[in-house]
């Protein structure tokens, strides 16, 4: 009888938060994202950087992984949007961690539509972006009084669709995902009129115990991260203020 | 006797953590940033939209408050620079308390160059800045597939010294200390090619129980805030992304 008078009952949805972690470590993480991911039902989660945030959710929490990292087979978007809603529907609070900040590169408006058309309560909960950390971890700040105005990110994971001749006139590029595609990011660089001494900073795993930086310049960043390996994770930083010796 | 030789010793000089604050309330504090100010010995801070991260500071602490708030009399960055140096030669350690994240506007090039030239050991620690943040309090990502491929973050302190062509090309642009300045920034841009109907989004104290949000438009924005009083603080987010029904 209580049983199924409960279960004729509709049941009040859970909330999603749409969280960002950080680059990584769990220092990074703000007091919001840890108290959320202390009190999840349920987290859904990306390559992250470091598993440092999974360590606040508690034991009976689900963790569920969506990373879509390159080259293998991952879950599809509407999957991930699904999934989303319908652990939401069940009543549950879900956290959804995303890596940096979720305002940047993160697919957020086909999970928020998502939750939008199921009705689900949602928050997007901002984070601190590797845009912004790379190059604080490499020593040097995005913008400068003189040499950087202004600086603009954009991903280097589909070179071909970008438009290079808007960027030509800019102060300072921010790239991240485009560590595959260095030759031919360099290539539209070169062409629409970025001089080959251009500064370049690459940072690798920005934030983690394994970060690496190269300071380079464009007609050499090829050849000087040769050596690297895979280059992804990666934010580069093009322009003057990426000068190694800006701050001496 | 104990005195004057631990006088004749050389002290041991403090570290500098230059911290990004984020927008203001403490949910938006780092981990690390919040184990920093319960650690510091001196606090030099900006405004920070709220107080909240002084009050993690241990009551023994020096609090030094060096905000730059437009139209009063203000504390000369050079002044700061010798500030952070003085207390970190005493043996202190500093935390140097930056609004938002220490990559974006934030003079950081002339506070490293201080503690550099005097010796001092320094960590720059990155924050929630407000550019990416207050698109999110208001509802909407920065990037997006297909509207906005790229964003570009500048100042509107001073429109007159920005090269409005060369943004002309842009789908975002993200702008910072620009409410004094609305109508010329409006200006420059209807000049430069941005069409009238062009999405205007302004996030006035961004993240603070007094936040207020603006949906407008390049040609409506002045008289759709004309109401506002100061638009200081305030995060204008202009390009198609700001669109408010792009989640629905």
């Amino acid at each position: 009888m209580v049983v199924s008078a409960a279960a004729s009952e509709p049941v009040k949805p859970g909330k999603c938060w749409l969280v960002g972690a950080g680059p990584g470590p769990a220092d990074y993480l703000t007091m919001k994202a840890v108290k959320l991911l202390q009190t999840a039902d349920v987290v859904v989660y990306d390559d992250l950087g470091s598993q440092d945030a999974l360590g606040f959710v508690p034991p009976g929490a689900e963790l569920v992984y969506v990373g879509k990292r390159g080259g293998r087979e991952s879950i599809k978007q509407a999957q991930i949007d699904q999934l989303l809603v319908e652990r939401c529907a069940e009543g549950r609070n879900v956290v959804r961690l995303k890596g940096g900040c979720p305002a940047v590169f993160s697919r957020l408006a086909s999970e928020v539509s998502a939750l939008r058309a199921g009705g689900i309560p949602y928050e997007l909960v901002p984070g601190v972006s590797s845009a912004l950390a790379a190059p604080l971890f490499a020593g040097f700040p995005l913008t400068h009084v003189s040499l950087s105005p202004s600086f603009t990110v954009l991903s280097g994971h589909d070179p071909d669709t970008t438009d290079w001749g808007a960027l030509a006139g800019l102060p300072t590029l921010v790239l991240l995902m485009g560590g595959r595609n260095l030759p031919t990011i360099v290539t539209r660089l070169r062409d629409t009129g970025w001089p080959a001494d251009t500064p370049v900073a690459v940072v690798r795993d920005a934030g983690l115990p394994e970060q690496r930086v190269w300071h380079s310049r464009l007609d050499t960043v090829e050849a000087d991260t040769a050596d690297a390996g895979s280059l992804s994770p990666c934010v580069m930083i093009i322009g003057r203020v990426a000068e190694s010796g800006l701050l001496t």
